[in-house]
């Protein structure tokens, strides 16, 4: 891997040349005159850190727009399965490839992910030189032999990328998923140093179906089963009260906060300002392009903000700095990326984000303008350990 | 003013050619080889409606991110007033240009606007081509004579642009103008026959100083006042109950549902399900750029909806189709403009989106992608009266 200069960027007030090598910030303050084997120009452009998204299903690109405005089992039964049911391995390939360009385009340069034939994506991630966290789901409905099978994938697998891609255990959720397969999941993820990746507490009807089954609400269930750890990614989280919050923030359980999606599926509101009072670690994710409908996690920062803003009465919660943190710091540091910061040191993962766009202007604010008034046409140009992903608006591959 | 052909454009699931004349539509299937003064290639591009902006305050786009994440009191008392105090016609001027291109690049080409200084607004729209209610704001503080001279104005003003502007009477809000006031505004527009545009029911201490001073809350207030009719366009509109849902029904009034600005400063979550069930007549606005912070209607269509969804538990309210109507073809009704749909003899006001964008694949449902996946690097080209005012990404001025 070579060296790469970014020329002329605007970073903490000021502008600068900034030198990368070996896939990291080696220089944020290069001498002019610096060499380089690629350089990239960016006057008029913020160095900005990209996104992590900690929770989606890439594949699901391919239902973008194919059943909305429904309620959710209405969505699953009649649609989302049997279309699901209907798809290739070549499809899922193609799916992950149409989401790939969207996070590319959109500034995301990682994802949590949860989905089948995981192969497929594990190839379009390694082509185009995206991060991702890769989820081996696990449900009841798998035969014996499948989920042994999958237990031996999680034993024997090797990153391809050196780096850039992880495996993580996924059982779906606690209601497709039974609590000995749960303790399994949470054991071979403890042993092996695995994330484990789960639904958790989406819906209100999770929680009551769970207390009518366990006796317990869905945080305190996976608790006694010793399931939730430091190690554990929980998508969703609307419906908990403050003890259970308290547990999470214990447990060191990260949170990834869907906030389209919980919308548009009317799950409910996330309890923002309780979470956060409980010291619970968030983050952010978009859920598939089914239920939000895009990967765009500059909107879905937005979305965040807003909803902790009138979901709590206070226009104080969330304010965009902590949004942004929430979306790209604190997202790498769940999954143990040693980024989303630009810092000398740090794996190169960084944005070029266009000061003339239109909603970039007047800039008394970078942050604000780029969490509240942004989209992703103000994203030039996108690079991930090192790598120029997207280049003045042309994706590499 | 000449012939505009869009050649090969995506509409109502077919391939065409449009013949825009006059600056309407003349034909939606115009023959091959059919000559105009002007061609714009649409190959792989959505003709769609364009949008139509009930409520901003455009001027205010140079306080785009000057203050954030604070209470509404704080917000005006302490930056926004002291702001646009030392505000000059040059300023207005300057923001209002930024605010115009924001709308172009985002496929708006009306607006509702309520700032001071109108003569620079009126200028800038004139000189960008763009649709615009302009409103002449009335507040207690003004003097006799500067009233009088407003009155004059709406009085004696005429469009320079033949029918592309008009002017309202635009009394702040019940809290900064006096019942006297109010009932000279509602007059004024009455004889004259123009729209009144309002602030209403935005906050909870609105209502509850409402009923403190005049014993009733705001709606029933004006009501009582006989300002209420089929001219009034009130924004916001957050606190209200049925029997003033149904008030606001039986007299026609236009409401201007602005959900960012609702959510970013914590007023409250507009009560679309109760409305709608009413019979009220809905639009959607942005609010100006401080408070939201951008003047995109496509993003703001998706608050809407997934608001109007999380705020009734009900994932069926305000589906995709319903919030699309509301921005375009309600909007342009309510002011009186013949436009918002796409049909022969309607004034030809358009956009060309771009099908090939990640965020509109793959296209299972068109307007499903345009209100829920999408964002401005899709809207290549805005025509408005039958004149181009962006060209695949190039503003025309």
């Amino acid at each position: 891997m070579g060296t790469l200069l970014i020329r002329n960027a605007w970073l903490d007030g000021r502008t600068t040349d900034v030198l990368i090598s070996d896939g990291r910030f080696r220089s944020l303050t290069a001498p002019s005159g610096t060499q380089a084997d690629k350089v990239v120009e960016a006057a008029g452009m913020a160095l900005l850190p990209p996104f992590y998204n900690t929770h989606t299903h890439a594949a699901m690109s391919l239902l973008r727009g194919y059943a909305d405005d429904m309620p959710l089992q209405k969505w699953l039964l009649e649609y989302v399965w049997p279309y699901e049911n209907k798809m290739t391995r070549q499809d899922i390939r193609e799916g992950t490839r149409m989401a790939l360009r969207e996070m590319i385009r959109t500034g995301t340069v990682f994802f949590s992910d949860m989905y089948f034939d995981i192969e497929e994506t594990i190839d379009v991630v390694r082509e185009y030189g995206l991060r991702a966290a890769i989820g081996v789901t696990f449900v009841n409905s798998h035969s014996k032999s499948q989920q042994a099978e999958k237990l031996d994938m999680l034993r024997s697998w090797n990153d391809p990328t050196g780096g850039r891609i992880c495996l993580t255990v996924a059982p779906h959720a606690i209601y497709t998923v039974g609590p000995e397969l749960l303790v399994q999941c949470a054991e071979t993820a403890r042993s092996r140093n695995l994330k484990l990746h789960i639904h958790l507490s989406e819906t209100r009807g999770e929680v009551e179906d769970c207390i009518r089954e366990h006796g317990l609400t869905p945080v305190r269930y996976l608790d006694r089963l010793g399931v939730l750890g430091d190690n554990v990614i929980a998508a969703h989280v609307v419906h908990v009260d403050r003890e259970e919050a308290d547990i999470l923030a214990e447990r060191g359980v990260t949170i990834s906060h869907c906030p389209c999606s919980n919308m548009k599926l009317a799950s409910g509101i996330f309890p923002y300002k309780m979470l956060h009072e409980a010291g619970c670690r968030l983050t952010l994710g978009t859920d598939g392009d089914s239920s939000n409908n895009n990967l765009d996690m500059r909107e879905e920062m937005k979305f965040a903000a807003l909803l902790a803003k009138v979901g709590s009465g206070d226009p104080e919660q969330l304010p965009a700095g902590e949004v942004f943190d929430m979306a790209t710091r604190a997202g790498a540091e769940a999954f143990g990326i040693d980024a989303g910061v630009i810092a000398e040191g740090k794996r190169a993962d960084a944005l070029l984000v266009d000061l003339h766009n239109e909603k970039m202007q007047p800039c008394h604010n970078l942050l604000s303008n780029w969490v509240y008034a942004a989209d992703s046409s103000a994203v030039d140009t996108v690079i991930c350990d090192g790598r120029v992903l997207m280049e003045h608006h042309e994706i590499a591959i």
